[in-house]
């Protein structure tokens, strides 16, 4: 079983066994979630995108602890990108960059970023994913 | 099956049978994302998050078309909020702002919200959401 998936499931079960909210959001608070918020050079559009998603794919394929790596860019400006990433905890994190696919990436968009902002966010509700999650796999 | 259930599924079996990635992206353009950025009254943030977490939970849990309301505030400013949002279509979302929990939401939250600005979004790569979705079912 995945590290991620005991970690999810981890929380599910602290919450319906012991009903204590508070040993939930201890695991909860392992969680690394953060919005990165890039703007690409017009000229490396579609260069961005497809080596981003090459990415991001790897990522959530080959690495148990990176939960998410979502890559949006603004309907109105394509050159605005925003990408919602959740890590299990740190040393996930710290992993990730240590990866191949990671350091491909960064060395292949060097150029075509314009500016990069790292916004920390604090998930409000992680039950909201659990119960995603959930809702996929019980309909299975 | 739930209707969330079948386009998941449906965006993978199209990838999987045809590999052919046009297809999948005409069902995955169909998806409504976006972020909502919030600012919230400083004297209403524990409210505030308290009524967004009730409806966030309710839409994921009552709604198949609601595939994701995943509420956040910035670690260092709590009264900035960012809501990733993900419909299955566009249908989905306008049965969500009909809802009894969506209603109640905007009603009670009305007075706590300064600004609101709802910023329609492009998933660059709608495979990274299935794959983490896959992921644990797999697994399980």
């Amino acid at each position: 079983m995945s590290r991620l998936l005991k970690t999810v499931l981890g929380v599910l079960a602290v919450m319906a066994m012991s009903g204590n909210r508070g040993e939930a959001l201890a695991q909860e608070d392992a969680l690394v979630v953060r919005i990165a918020e890039i703007e690409v050079d017009a000229r490396f559009v579609k260069e961005y995108a497809a080596a981003l998603t090459e990415e991001a794919d790897a990522s959530v394929r080959l690495e148990p602890g990176v939960i998410s790596i979502f890559p949006m860019h603004q309907k109105e400006r394509a050159t605005l990108i925003r990408i919602l990433e959740i890590y299990a905890d740190r040393a996930a994190y710290e992993s990730h960059l240590m990866s191949p696919h990671f350091l491909k990436y960064k060395a292949t968009t060097l150029k075509m970023v314009k500016s990069l902002r790292l916004v920390e966010m604090h998930a409000l509700d992680t039950n909201a994913m659990t119960q995603i999650f959930a809702k996929l796999s019980d309909s299975r």
